[in-house]
């Protein structure tokens, strides 16, 4: 099945039904896709970074691992992943983060506001959108001084992680707009919905 | 000034004018208090986890760092820190978590629980609450591994941290009720706001 491309710093969002496998692939390597979910049936409830973590007791997620929302309910579990290493600490890049962080005069609107325009027709507003999973982001963890630092994603062309939806889902994900994230070299991402 | 005292497994919500202090007190020591925020002009914007540590670079926030909003906004600023050690990773303790984590039969509402019933005067639904910037948690990392472990907390009786509001703030505390947290004896919190 020929995979549909998510253009560079932008974003989409789709109806994920409960049992449907979604493979997130990275087509040119080093490249980032931050994926938000929500309750296709009641949007108030959206995976939440923060259980997630506390039931894994881990911040780095892999194969076998379960992503929960705000109400503790399983939303994605991963089923397979050629990386093993993506972030769930960071918020989608934004016009504000690209200004303060970057320096930027004329900010992109970033994944945030990629996140935003695709999730509106589900009536999902701006403030509604939580720390995405950061599929493919390499943020390393310095745990005794506590410090994160943002490096090149460790996945090369081709390789992808597919998650297994856990209910109905109102999926957004992007091709991530932050330069830092993706080592400086803006690329597309590719997803399968089977 | 005397301080006001949070009971046991309780919490509270008040507001807090823009330029006023608030300080967490552990009266007895290696006690947590679960910290959100919103905007008190709108309270659709909120105390995120995810912008914060994107802005700070960082995990371990103490004296000088700012917490931010969704929005991007400076919520509170870190004016002074006994302990040094807080998380900022993990949601609330809830009765979900209490039944997954530690097979409680009979779950306690957690800290979850109690900034629901706390914030529901000011409008704001359980389904708004996000991951708490946990004061005095102490949670420690293994940047390799990618583990996360609650340990007992730092704080001796009497240590505090102290906050000032960026802007004009809701904000819901507890004493927290999750025995890993507190090292299995449950304590009250004190605040102050000046």
């Amino acid at each position: 099945m020929t995979p549909s491309t998510i253009r560079p710093q932008s974003g989409t969002a789709f109806l994920l039904k409960k049992g449907q496998l979604l493979t997130v692939i990275d087509p040119e390597g080093q490249q980032v896709s931050d994926l938000v979910a929500f309750n296709a049936e009641d949007t108030a409830e959206w995976l939440s970074s923060g259980r997630t973590l506390d039931y894994a007791s881990k911040f780095l997620l892999t194969t076998g691992d379960i992503l929960y929302s705000n109400r503790s309910n399983a939303m994605l579990a991963i089923e397979r992943d050629d990386v093993g290493r993506h972030d769930f600490l960071l918020a989608p890049c934004s016009k504000e983060m690209f200004a303060k962080l970057y320096g930027h005069a004329e900010p992109h609107r970033g994944c945030f506001g990629n996140l935003a325009e695709a999730l509106e027709p589900y009536g999902i507003t701006p403030d509604a959108i939580p720390t995405a999973f950061n599929v493919f982001m390499n943020v390393q963890v310095d745990g005794q001084k506590g410090t994160l630092s943002v490096e090149p994603p460790l996945s090369k062309a081709g390789d992808s992680t597919a998650f297994v939806a856990q209910m109905d889902l109102v999926v957004g994900l992007t091709a991530c707009s932050a330069g830092l994230s993706n080592n400086f070299r803006f690329k597309p991402i590719h997803y399968r919905v089977e």
